[in-house]
């Protein structure tokens, strides 16, 4: 009968190494620690705790080493049922699994070892892992990729009836191609049962050229005493790759790009061309709505059923595009609410401003919300109509239905009365002054 | 002697299933039926229709069924010379395919079977199974792909000697690891010989869990009774998918997008980067034009010898440029004309506007063409000078020469005269104002 | 012991075949000959030079033919080094090679043969020819490169044992499938022994369909005399093909596009996603800079530490950037410099300008710096403030910690003085005018 057989109802601990420097991706000393580096708008272990949220753990524990004041400040606010593990000196990945494993010393069950550094690992491979580990009731369970060139990853030497032999780090091979030529590689994540992982890793030992202990030599301990080290191949190899500089962190950026953009597909959002599309974590999308081509959409932005959003056009944090709203080429949206079927089509900076129901935000309109010391808000009233190349001041209102002219400077205070139409640098209302009516025609440009 | 050795003279008949719904590409009712929805400027059965085109049919039937009327309609004015057969209900691809026979009772030839959601097969795919067909003097040929993870498309069996053995679909191997690793997957488009097909169409049955006939079924049996199945392996298996969904769609974009590009540029067009730059469907480019990066050009443009076009710039509908005509970064240009060796090269709105021959218009200049209700035109006359940051408010004309200063705006139906320069918001003629000179040195940005 | 014991101390000659006329890149009788074509900001030939610089030749000589006199032009200036070898009339490689060997008769050591028309050729690849044509002791060495299909290029015949049989040219292989499916292609760059070498090219003959003398047949000649063939599989070989349309110049395009991202990456730049950045040659980008999506950057550009550019911002030739600069979304930047921390974030041109340090310009601002006739420059001083939609018609000067007001008109020659705010159409002086003060509220528009 299998050890494991309790299935989904038997507990899960999850082991998360975050403890390094990544001293390729840190230009200065004030940059965050290598975990807390930003990847389409979150951290990189924030899409590892996402990845790894889905198989439920019972307990987790973060190894923290550098900067780990500021992860594990993160980790509160962000990861709370988390339990920061600090390692100090860094000693190996064997070392900071020792660490982890003595922080839940009475867990018993299965032990998931991911890095903090790996974000685009893929859920599904994750799964993947833990369901045959527990499938074929292993002691230790390898994740493993195939790829043509592993280049300086540990390979996968197998048994001739497919079974684990061991991982041959490459350095340890240099002379020897035949080992080299193995496409098979060691991920570095690997499901453990407790039980047997406990005493392999108390076996490990430091005497190796770099004194530090690894978890790969807690895989040999396991498999040389007999117990049954099982192996996994992802379907996503290039997703098992850590974060050590800024062009692995950019191909990083790349599959974590495609995949938001296939959820967002799968929920009924047309992205026209994906490949020129880019969208950060944490935005929301309703069915219906399209987002046209070179378009960048940061994190936290909403998109309203049957909106259009592009081409070039950024929405950027706080941006909320009710249903039916319209933002084209050329157009930048900060912190600003665009209400239901409102428009702003061409050249046009919206921040932190407010478009009412059915406004129409002309070609090169420009909110200017900061004074040089503060930010200000605008309020554009529905049905307003605002006149191509019009500044509005901020903080400035333009009233229900009012209109301003083509170049209008509608200064700081002086908010368009309901209906009224404004023209001029500074603007002032039609009828009041004795400024020729022509200029007023409600003019804007349109697609 | 071979039964096709008539070649290119034997009759060919298109059968074309284009009767599905579309369920996840339909976001709301109104959305058209599946075939129609737009990829790169036209509707998917459109980029089908050229492919099938090429191959010279004599007949072709195309069998709708879910909001038959518009596609029948769009056929009556795009495809006059396809019948359209209805199917209602859609019993299957099988019984779609006896309805398209029923409709062509009296056709002997070849018959090609093709769906109106592929709008991405490749022509040269389409020929090549039809030559070999012809070549072998198949009953049936089946086209093929060959690919890593066929995933739930049915598979290819063949016997050891590469003969067709059968297709085993994917849902009926799910306990079948050895089926489910072939790599090579059945298409769904064929080849017959209608003599053939008639009789194997004629002994589907709907003996399954779905109650469906297939068509995969009529290649069983045309196998079963002895008859010839060959089999054509596609060089472009990517494109044999049908689009069921807004990401399937996104792959077809792509595919047909870079398709589109090698297209003009094998005509002599420069296109710098075509992995940043977006031409849609039905644009004419001549040779020698330059298209620079991040440039998107919707359908129906057209683009003379030596024009310049972008970085950054969008060509909307209609939009033409003549012989050395430059368009530049963040500039829209909509149904408008631009004139030989015309510029508009930054930040700049020209719509339902010509500008002649020559003439410069300056950074962020706009025409206003849209007065809340209707749309107006702009001219530009030939030389004439736009000024940075003009807003030319439409109905209005600029004559042969006229200059506009800097922040002007010139009023609807506020004719700048030939030669004349104007100033001011509004704008009014120098030399019969009181304004002074300064705004008026022909300002304008240049490259 | 091999007689290509001295190592890196053994001469190397390099011979560079760029001859060929380019018809299919060439629209116009004006433009440039072939290896002269642009890619990325320079000439194809400038990639190759830098490619192969890196084996530190002690001879190099360029065959040119098609316009010798515009190729050999540009060698004197920018590769003064090499020798011109003018082909006249170009009577095939295996002339070229002759006539190069001709030119630098007194030469003994190593020949490389390489092509004008293949930019994007790895340096690696180049060195890994090198040095196994060295550690062989090899006669001549024959770069190949494997891909699934070389269609028209030469395939590589091996003995069973590895070794080199020889090159069969595609088109004398149309009927025989086995040679034509044999995935190993010449890329037609070699290293020779030039002792080897002269014997064989003299050895040449031109019967062949063409007239022409072939340098492959030079690699026949060598292996027929009993001397050593080595050949040497390129890791890139995407990277051997030669230029010869628009499609193939957009591949080349493409994959130095990457390469020059990934050497900036490696130096501690972040490209947020390369996919859609685009990069020419000859950028300094120092480490700490951020480059964010859908970033153009010309040649000849510089960007300080800390500095951020984009997203969809473009950088064209001399744009300096110092640290901490910021250009933001939809600006053009040329001929300019940018101080230290100064921001131009919004929807702006400056071309042939100054920012000094700390200045911000606003959202929508230009700088008019043609007058129709001449370029003019525009300086904004320390501080300065310029506001939302301001036009500076050069040459003028805003002085320090002057500010503009909202769509303001500065014109030519009406310099701004320190401290000072200007507001209107033409801009006024604060407080020398009866304008309104609140136009003047240091609007500007800031992210």
């Amino acid at each position: 009968m299998s050890p494991h057989g309790s299935g989904n109802a038997r507990p899960l601990a999850l082991v998360v190494l975050a403890a390094g420097k990544g001293t390729r991706l840190t230009a200065t000393e004030d940059t965050p620690p290598k975990v807390l580096v930003e990847c389409l708008g979150v951290p990189l272990i924030e899409h590892l705790r996402r990845a790894v949220s889905r198989l439920g753990p019972t307990r987790t524990a973060v190894v923290t080493g550098h900067k780990a004041e500021i992860v594990d400040a993160w980790l509160g606010e962000h990861w709370p049922e988390a339990t920061p593990v600090l390692q100090q000196p860094q000693l190996g990945t064997g070392h900071a699994l020792q660490l982890a494993m003595a922080a839940i010393p009475d867990f018993e069950g299965d032990v998931v070892v991911v890095y903090g550094d790996v974000p685009q690992l893929s859920p599904s491979d994750l799964e993947l892992l833990l369901r045959r580990h527990r499938e074929l009731a292993a002691d230790a369970t390898v994740l493993t990729g195939i790829t043509d060139d592993p280049h300086a990853l540990g390979r996968i030497l197998r048994y001739e009836d497919g079974r684990f032999c061991r991982i041959v780090e490459a350095k340890d091979a240099a002379d020897r191609p035949e080992i080299l030529a193995i496409k098979e590689f060691n991920s570095g994540i690997y499901a453990f049962d407790a039980r047997t992982l406990r005493p392999a890793i108390a076996a490990l030992t430091s005497d190796n050229a770099q004194g530090e202990l690894y978890a790969t030599d807690a895989v040999r301990h396991i498999a040389d005493a007999g117990n049954r080290v099982a192996l996994v191949v992802a379907q996503h190899p290039d997703a098992l790759r850590g974060v050590n500089d800024w062009a692995e962190l950019a191909d990083a950026y790349g599959l974590l790009r495609r995949r938001i953009a296939a959820d967002h597909m799968s929920r009924g959002v047309t992205i026209v061309d994906p490949d020129t599309t880019v969208i950060e974590a944490d935005v929301q999308i309703e069915a219906g709505a399209r987002i046209l081509p070179f378009t960048y959409i940061e994190r936290g932005c909403k998109i309203g059923r049957g909106a259009e959003v592009g081409p070039y056009a950024r929405l950027r944090g706080k941006a909320v595009l009710e249903a039916g709203a319209q933002i084209g080429n050329f157009v930048e949206v900060k912190n600003s609410h665009i209400g239901p079927g409102a428009k702003a089509k061409h050249l046009t900076y919206l921040g932190d401003a407010s478009v009412g129901d059915g406004a129409n935000v002309g070609c090169g309109v420009i909110t200017a919300n900061y004074d040089g010391k503060n930010k200000h808000k605008t309020e554009i009233g529905p049905r307003a109509s605002i006149g191509s190349g019009t500044v509005l001041v901020a903080p400035v209102k333009v009233g229900d239905g009012g209109t301003t002219g083509a170049n209008a400077v509608v200064t700081a205070g002086k908010d368009v009365p309901p209906g009224a139409t404004v023209v001029g640098v500074p603007a002032r209302v039609l009828g009041e002054t004795r400024e020729p009516k022509a200029a007023s025609d409600t003019e804007e440009a349109a697609g």
